[in-house]
């Protein structure tokens, strides 16, 4: 019951801390009122995050991890089905990243000055691109694939992911973002693939 | 004299504007500091800039124009090798983005907050979105590109680039940028062109 507990309280903090950096910014909200928000005592607070960085580093953790599931569920037959598949997770990721973008700009201007919180918001970018890497070369393996540069095809896809996310929340009414996301895979996979596309 | 003058006034304003921003950031840059940075008087300074907004946009549109000189420029025999040539732009636009990355990325979280501040950093988002979906168009038309959906091949064109420009900022060191945006547009063009590419 009491671990039961202590995880509701955390994740009453993490909801209250979403919503306190949306209205007043990441660097605006206090430890102060993420408490208050969440209606727990300061010490609940330091119990569960060492700091208001901690936070944030979670919830993009989380949100992190939510991609992952969808990505690994998105296996397909082949490669190049695998990867076209992938973009009707777009809809999911700009919903999830819709509340929380300014949050991450904010982090991200911070990356821009500080060392730390640099590595913090690099190493997610780095695990896709091996990961994509990986993904690309098992195409290439099975033969779904032309021999290619698996990182530089890999790093097409990350920046084409990188690109449209943050456009399709920076102006969402721009464009139809999921078809356009799989329009744009497609288009990818003619140059990538052997042979036509199923 | 006196016009050369007042240029010259209007261009130590902006250099120390952009040394303002980088150091304490947009918003904590006060006209004050930009005008003591600049050695000028208030006087001055509101003769040429309205507001400190003024200055971001300045600053934006003039970073945009050299780009746009830089595409022009890049005009080769077919829209498939401009296309493939002008990734040879991107080192020139990393450089130039570096000092500004950090303003930029605050603008674009008061983007997401503020409806005024949205439509100034949308607007060179749609007018890159209209100039390359004119490109493919010239493309089909002169018979080098398939024919294809124009609009969806610029926008993976401007989220490719998008995408590449922010990891290059944020991670110099994670690749050969140049290299990398070439090997990229080479793989969309083997998407998008009809028969070898030159």
């Amino acid at each position: 019951m009491t671990q039961k507990r202590s995880e509701e309280t955390r994740t009453r903090i993490l909801e209250a801390a979403v919503r306190r950096f949306a209205v007043s910014g990441y660097d605006a909200a206090s430890v102060d009122d993420i408490c208050s928000q969440a209606g727990v005592s300061k010490g609940a607070f330091y119990h569960h995050f060492p700091t208001k960085q901690a936070i944030f580093l979670a919830l993009m953790q989380g949100w992190l991890a939510v991609i992952d599931l969808g990505m690994e569920a998105a296996r397909k037959d082949t490669i190049p089905e695998t990867l076209v598949y992938m973009t009707n997770l777009i809809p999911g990721v700009f919903a999830a990243a819709e509340d929380r973008l300014p949050m991450f700009l904010e982090f991200w201007l911070q990356a821009s000055r500080d060392e730390k919180v640099w590595k913090a918001v690099i190493a997610p970018y780095r695990h896709y691109q091996a990961y994509f890497t990986g993904l690309v070369e098992e195409g290439i393996a099975e033969g779904s694939l032309k021999e290619t540069d698996a990182r530089a095809a890999a790093q097409v896809i990350v920046s084409l992911a990188v690109g449209m996310v943050l456009q399709g929340v920076l102006d969402p009414h721009g464009a139809d973002w999921e078809k356009t996301a799989h329009e744009s895979m497609q288009i990818l996979m003619n140059g990538l693939s052997n042979g036509h596309q199923r």
